[in-house]
């Protein structure tokens, strides 16, 4: 069966016509991951919004913060599986899998995480992200005091509901522009390193 | 009945204290508009995560795009509707009477926009905002190609579809932070102005 | 944008035309309020639903009960919140603002109530109100012992059961007719009185 | 197994302690029905809003209308059905039965209508009933429209929409005060009449 | 109203071109119970997967177990009640009439189990019954731990798991084909037995 | 993060205390699929249910029937991703990607069908397993003309249903259980085979 070949359903323009600082940023990429992530690609055809995008994107996943960023993915992954997000459950499942070394976990978060045995620090932002993600106008006080009771920070709290805001939105854009992830993500970190690796 | 004093329930740094471009654009706002509105307030707590929200906000709702002004209102309205999200549906309902100068039609689209006599494009720019907002899994091509057929170029379909998620990225701010409007919404243009000011 | 012109999309007779006893009444309205609530106009289309429906409101709303009228109001407007009626929203939303000469208060109710600072009797009536309309089959004794503890009698619980039912009946007639309230509520108790008022 | 013995858990008086035309209209109901149907015993807690919801009740279900008895009756049951009330799908249902000499029917109806063979008038009806019911704020012209272009007119619309909205009210009656019905309901017209009866 | 006259929108062989061994199972089925079930009789179209299916119907609701053959009727009804299968509320509600001997429990079951007077352990069944059923990803180790509390062994729990989970492959099936029960049920134990046969 | 070690939350016997017939058939699974898979040995604690499982799973998904093995895994695995069933979806995903040789439709029926660029008939089976999974009562005459149009006979229909309701049996029997899918299935054909494979 042939699979989708295209990267945004709205298209994009060729990586040849973007300003020079949009190509730097896409050869580093290339660079880095082997490729230029579909996501920025196909942001590409609003190169202000992208540049907005990247930015954004940056600070909530990869700046200091009280979160890990393997929790910050970890998250990434249940809101992108609450709205059933083909693009970003791919792209951050292998994030997932690649920071924990753990090639069932990014699975499990993706399919159900209910089914993950996690710590309840972890399992309790799992939880606070679903329910932003599926019913945020029942989000209250006991919510915001369970969080501060396993040991987030005021600020903690916020990078979380942040991070849940930021892949609400991520995954409404992979949605609406039937954006396909690159390839390259399926096969990443399939089989656990061994032990020593860790 | 008291009602809330608070302005985020994770609190916000005395404004004194912030950086000196952000105060400066606080002391803008209060200039324009009156008043410091509560989302920058409380997004505060976190100053660079505050400079990236506003570049964001500022580019999708303010800078050219091939939707009006008032349509992207109108949009954030509907999502912030469907997700029942206070702060926004209070900010942005007076925004929608604002720029229509039609003090009913920000109500109609708070409470169930398909009681509004809308044109067939704005009529199917606020569903497909209710669509990606509510089953973002379940849009596709015919979802597109309706809005093309509207005279939506690929652009515009970017633009408001960004419109879409990010009001679902700020609806849940306001939600996980219980965040409450500036009082100052609730009485702007709740009277239409003599016909002569359209 | 021009906004609908019509009370019902069923249409309504003359008021000329009606029966003696409801043009008296008609009269009286427009004494007292200014206006004939378009909910009598509409329902005038068949005069003898009409006399039954306004002495059921009448019983309900107005009559010697354990809830106050202000309560009476609010839970209209969160069961009319929970079915998106704009008609019964509008109309009610502005007899809260009245009533409680808080105009904060009704747009709560009407957005999301759990936003709102309550009492518990206030909260639980109103949570009661929520599952009600939304899962009448799962209410249970543990429902009626919570009210019961806030110190309502059985004949509260009654009368605060009917409120929430006859909304959902109004709410369906307002829905099935398109009934479009009249624009006199939307500028109704916009700014609280000074506090001397109170 | 014990079954419930009570009418309704919010209590109600005894019978003798009624005013005289209550106690006169519930000796009709015996002399007539054999027993005196347990909503009404329910509702008589609290006197006039008995007085009430029977003046409705009996306006909408027996008065002269475009619709038949039977097609009320039917829509009773959809409405109950959608909002799985036990009192009104057993008390309506054997109505059902009663009228139709069909004691399948009102077993379909209660449990999904879907599957009777019914005319297009009565299908698109009961389509009616289930949407209005179930999501009102999405009832709009195509419905009534659907409706008109079956034959009814606005009247018979108006009281097809009042028949629903009734039963969402008495249906959140039931279940708010876990209304049991009579037994005798139960035993009901189980068997179809030989042909000549109908 | 004439009402369905097929067994299966899918069509069924006539029996007499069936094989011997499930002519032989359908003619015992005549002797015992006066009729073919249409189930068995819709089934017949695949003639191997009848055979497993009455094979696995027999291990799981008449085989011996820690449930009842009463409570894996109950089973039954619940879980078709929140499926709205008719053909099975029909079968195994009847079937709860006459294994109960109270033909109201049967009706209630089917129409909303929450309103039977239940014991602790028959009410957690079936509320196990009804998650399993309608969010079957949310069940964990607090509905199993709350079953054993209530003394059921793991064996039990394994037994009632499948007996929830053949009801949604049955009920599936009924809905799939459009299956039509056979009238006798509808006429089984509608008047309880006087109370020497208990 | 140390994941779930179990097979199965009630418990399972071990395999050398089980019946020969069993053994037998679990040998023959090592040497076939290099272990046994897990939801057999959690089946096994009642093993005349194991047996049955296993006759009803070989006959749906390995007899001849008008569709293709893979087809029924793309059902299973769809049916599954409706009801966020981990082990299924791990399982049956596996399978898809063996039988299709396509690493990333696996990848896509678990996440989001509607993503896949399907034929009309794959499409048309998946859609219906989607409504028959989660809305079976509203499956109507439409549905199963939509698929004779598509060319599947009587039969075929009655096989694609059964698929449909098989899984929703399994998926229940998972979710109860807690089952935990082999880990032989992760790993299985993550990377496609070169062309000549095919």
């Amino acid at each position: 069966m042939p699979q989708p070949d295209h990267i945004s359903k709205l298209g994009q323009p060729d990586q040849s016509e973007l300003d020079e600082d949009l190509r730097q940023i896409f050869a580093k990429c290339v660079e880095k991951l082997g490729f230029v992530p579909n996501v920025l690609a196909a942001y590409s055809l609003r190169p202000q919004r992208l540049r907005n995008f990247m930015t954004t994107y940056n600070e909530i996943m990869l700046s200091p913060s009280g979160l890990s960023k393997l929790e910050r993915e970890m998250v990434a992954v249940v809101v992108s599986s609450a709205n059933r997000c083909y693009y970003c459950l791919v792209a951050h499942g292998a994030a997932v899998r690649q920071l924990s070394g753990d090639p069932e976990l990014g699975e499990m978060l993706a399919l159900n995480y209910r089914v993950a045995q996690l710590d309840p620090r972890e399992r309790l932002m799992l939880d606070f992200a679903w329910k932003l993600t599926t019913t945020p106008h029942l989000v209250d006080d006991s919510d915001r005091d369970a969080l501060s009771q396993q040991g987030l920070s005021q600020e903690d709290i916020f990078d979380l509901a942040e991070t849940v805001a930021f892949f609400n939105l991520s995954n409404r854009m992979a949605s609406a522009t039937d954006m396909i992830p690159n390839r390259e993500y399926h096969q990443q970190m399939r089989v656990a390193p061994p032990l020593s690796d860790h």
